[in-house]
């Protein structure tokens, strides 16, 4: 089949369209002919050799999926059925034109969304599912900070925040994208020094946030303990900005706060599983509503995954950039 | 009324009795006449100046106590009655003749225990308690690591983990009192460096520490991480061995991991009844059955509090050092 490959580590140009074995799903899997895909942060870390896939993954990009069941194996029991269109999440693979992914890791397609819209889903809204509500408790009285709101984690944020009824402040590096989030409800702080705590503090009327969606990392830790309300919590989900920096456990203790580092790709089938179930029940009315929906960039096509990972590194984005795989092969 | 007073904050010899104002209880609160009192961390730090009790707490050093109901104020509504013994968590106050206490944050003595033996209890047992069963989650499939093991908290900790059925590591930087929780079928690692991570994943056959409760903070905070389990917590009650320390975030994202604040004496009195009715309905029983038991190192008259204090700072005490207030005044 078709995939996008790559022989050295670098820049978006050694992406190119290559030629590899069919995958082969395994025990629990099904085979899904691919129509989108979606670039996350974690490729361009990828390609540039920094983050090896987990063990058993495929070595070819790509977290997330929207395809067609085309094959079921004798050995996977599921409710799926040939013909099926899902989104899926997988620990790569999905830069592809076929792809074997877990049944229980694929969701259906929110009715009334197409393809690509659908492409823009799994990794940023479960990811802001998983960070805000499962694991930070979020609740509708909460407020809730979110680094890098222009992205696609941020803007699935927002929109999360605003379905749940909680208060979300975000926070950008450029004034610019500060505002993509404004229609959700949202209001942004500017933050070209990092500095984001004392705004938070004199917006909250000196409450803090209770839960802080962080994908900045090192460079804000400091300040994010010292946003944080009495009890609150921090999920880092990604570091952008570092990965090392002195954690002061005082103030930390001062607001009996807590610190939780999750991510999606590190995650078991089961788990992936137990998250996609708790957050189709809950988001999928929502998206077929229009409370909740993707926020794209744009849509390339697959062979040119190289510019879109040119796009996604310039960090002039708002929201996902999706990529179509052709189907006349 | 009698208490120990300090004018200049200094090493345990500036500890003396005096004579200072009776408290008045305010609304919620009744009068407690005490009996005895315990020495803990907190109180050498405050003794130091280190750390100022919390706003509209007394001054007078001493976070828990034992003794007999005295007066009820018409504005406190309660279950107890004068003449009624009961254990109970102040924010200070507790090196004296007299304490003014929330009613909430009293607990009944279990039964059999003398007043030496209760005044063991609260401030350890309710750390352990909240740092590894409801803070950590601790259940009977988990692996806990304790930290100075033969400090009150931790042997209440190793037995809080034997009535749970969790199996309990401990460490001490002492080769003789690794030893203390033996009894308590806790096997203690010797680790004057303090590198433990690496016995701790040979211990459990790779697995880790599913819950780390923790008091030295600092100098723990990198092997507390290498010791972890996935989706393990680091419970973080103290910081003897210093309060800022690098975190690296992707150790700790590779583990899924979190770490939790948390302290008593921070906690509001609603906060704090909370902990004391979840634990009374726990281990009461437990106590009155021997399966938990304070254990004391030794006990000491108030007037000695400076003895005792030196004695805590020495390094060398197993358990609690217990405080007896003379009943003849």
């Amino acid at each position: 089949m078709r995939a996008i490959t790559f022989e050295e580590p670098g820049d978006p140009t050694v992406l190119r369209m290559g030629t590899v074995p069919d995958p082969v799903p395994g025990p629990g899997e099904v085979l899904l002919r691919v129509e989108a895909t979606a670039v996350n942060r974690a490729d361009l870390l990828q390609r540039r050799g920094l983050y090896p896939p987990p063990p058993g993954a495929s070595h070819i990009l790509g977290l997330e999926a929207v395809g067609k069941v085309a094959a079921i194996p004798a050995g996977t029991r599921t409710h799926l059925k040939v013909g099926d269109r899902v989104m899926c999440l997988v620990g790569g693979g999905a830069y592809a034109e076929w792809l074997a992914v877990p049944a229980a890791n694929t969701m259906p397609v929110p009715e009334g969304l197409s393809v690509t819209r659908a492409a823009a889903i799994p990794e940023v809204f479960l990811t802001a599912y998983q960070g805000l509500v499962r694991l930070g408790g979020l609740t509708r009285s909460d407020v809730a900070l979110v680094h890098s709101i222009a992205s696609g984690v941020g803007t699935a944020a927002a929109q999360i925040c605003r379905a749940i009824g909680a208060t979300c402040i975000g926070t950008s590096r450029s004034a610019g994208r500060a505002h993509a989030a404004d229609r959700f409800g949202t209001h942004a702080l500017h933050v070209p020094d990092g500095a984001f705590a004392h705004a938070v503090r004199e917006e909250t009327n000196g409450h803090g946030a209770d839960v802080i969606l962080d994908l900045v990392g090192a460079k804000y830790l400091e300040e994010n303990i010292q946003a944080l309300a009495r009890h609150g919590r921090i999920v880092l989900t990604g570091f952008v900005g570092g990965r090392r920096a002195e954690l002061d456990m005082g103030s930390l203790l001062a607001v009996q706060g807590t610190i939780l580092a999750s991510s999606l790709r590190g995650r078991t089938t089961d788990e992936k599983a137990a998250i996609m179930r708790d957050f189709e029940a809950w988001a999928h009315p929502l998206f077929a509503s229009g409370a909740l929906e993707p926020v794209i960039h744009c849509v390339l096509p697959l062979s040119d995954a190289g510019s879109a990972h040119a796009l996604l590194e310039s960090d002039e984005v708002i929201g996902k950039v999706v990529l179509t795989v052709d189907q006349t092969v």
